[in-house]
């Protein structure tokens, strides 16, 4: 239960410190196809694709669900894995979109390359999921056969998309950080440096809980 | 067995990808304090940190130690993993010391407060390993508490290493490909980015292995 609430606790600092960075050291949010519009895309990912990811993991762990029925639960951690798709997705809108007004190539960067990869796996494991395990088809022996791929590829999608966010924020931080550089220690390099471990944070207790 | 082959043999290719990287796109290696001396950086820890630290991890899976005896098993996971911490510890020499040389400010990053958290934790865990399952003082009961903690948080320290090094990468991507710039594709951006995506391969192979 401790670990449940640190976790818990963690992930709502990293959402509340990812709004701070945008709002307070960035230029806050907006739709307008420059740097408003790209603040979007760590927003969105860190809170859905992040944060609702965690909890849609760890929901068959929380206490408060152990009083519902097993379709409920399924229902629960497939709709919170479904809007962390979604955000996910409006996440990219809002970068391609930035690139395509500013005239920057797309997919250029490693980050690109995993993150986009991470996104689409997601999705695919989002499919079979509702297709082995929520409609009602599925023969037993194949749910058993597909369960432990789906936690090590579930697992792993989380892992990677941590990763993921940590290559953003580096990004990011050389590409805005120029005058005063990140190098020379800024408050929003500490401040984003700090919500880069916190992230991490939240992951490796997300992975802790839902290995046990 | 045929992903312990897979899993060696995409380690084995993220560490040439290194080296021809180094040597063919970037100035090569040496010790001069310069650039020559900063790529003893990503080659020792792709070499040491990642790829023989995979294979420390997977080394009780491997059929040819089936036959040795448990000590000899643990002496080769313990040495194995030894001398990844060393290399480890070389490849932050040579960065630091390529800092001094340049006046370029140490522990800025978010990549290097991952790092080195990630460092030394890792000597942490080998020293705790040391105490606990190679002297022979340790009670059986406490080897068995520590277990699962020891596989938790050796995973999630080889995770973690992924993770930075992806970070470094990145970074060291933007500094160097200004002209013609990493958004234009060039081939050393394509090249790394497949290196990037090979440590991911191994990272991810490497954890389903040591997870069935
Ligand atoms: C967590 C999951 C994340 C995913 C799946 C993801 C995915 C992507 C993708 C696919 C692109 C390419 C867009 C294009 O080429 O038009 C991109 C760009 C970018 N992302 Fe993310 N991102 C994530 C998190 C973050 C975070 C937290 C930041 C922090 C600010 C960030 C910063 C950037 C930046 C600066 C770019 C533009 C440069 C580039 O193309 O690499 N990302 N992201
Ligand atoms: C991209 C979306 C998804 C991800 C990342 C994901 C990830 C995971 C993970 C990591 C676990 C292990 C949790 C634990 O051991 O506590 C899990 C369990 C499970 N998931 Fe998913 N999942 C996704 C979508 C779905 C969907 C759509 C369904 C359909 C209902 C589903 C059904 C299940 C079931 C039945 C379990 C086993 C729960 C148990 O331990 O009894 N998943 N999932
Ligand atoms: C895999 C484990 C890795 C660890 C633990 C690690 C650790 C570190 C640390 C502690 C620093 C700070 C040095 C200082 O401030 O003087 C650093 C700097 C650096 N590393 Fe790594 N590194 C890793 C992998 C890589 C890789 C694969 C690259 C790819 C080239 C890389 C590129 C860099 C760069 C460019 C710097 C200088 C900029 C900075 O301080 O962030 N690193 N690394
Ligand atoms: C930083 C160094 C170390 C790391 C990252 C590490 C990591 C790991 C990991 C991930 C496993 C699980 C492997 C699997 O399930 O196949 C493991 C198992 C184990 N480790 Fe370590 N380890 C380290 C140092 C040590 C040391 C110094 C010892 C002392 C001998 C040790 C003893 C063991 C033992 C006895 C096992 C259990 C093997 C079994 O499944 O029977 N480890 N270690
Ligand atoms: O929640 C479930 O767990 C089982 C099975 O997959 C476990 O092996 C199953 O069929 C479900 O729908």
């Amino acid at each position: 239960l401790v670990l449940l609430v640190s976790a818990l606790l963690v992930g709502f600092l990293s959402v509340i410190f990812t709004l701070i960075w945008v709002l307070h050291y960035r230029e806050g949010l907006g739709w307008d196809g420059g740097a408003l519009e790209f603040n979007w895309h760590p927003v969105l990912l860190v809170t859905g694709f992040i944060f609702i990811q965690g909890i849609a993991i760890i929901v068959y762990r929380l206490p408060w669900t152990w009083k519902c029925s097993k379709l409920l639960m399924k229902s629960i951690h497939a709709g919170l894995n479904t809007i962390a798709a979604i955000l996910a997705i409006i996440a990219l809108v809002a970068v391609f979109d930035y690139h395509n007004v500013r005239n920057i190539p797309n997919m250029y960067s490693l980050h690109s390359w995993v993150g986009l990869t991470a996104v689409i796996l997601y999705f695919l494991q989002l499919v079979l999921g509702f297709l082995i395990f929520l409609l009602p088809w599925a023969p037993l022996s194949l749910r058993a056969v597909v369960m432990p791929i789906h936690v090590y590829s579930g697992l792993l999608l989380f892992a990677t998309v941590i990763a993921t966010s940590l290559m953003g924020l580096t990004e990011k931080l050389f590409f805005v950080l120029t005058n005063p550089a990140y190098s020379t220690f800024p408050p929003e390099g500490v401040f984003t440096n700090t919500l880069g471990l916190l992230i991490l944070l939240f992951g490796a207790l997300i992975l802790w809980i839902a290995t046990r």
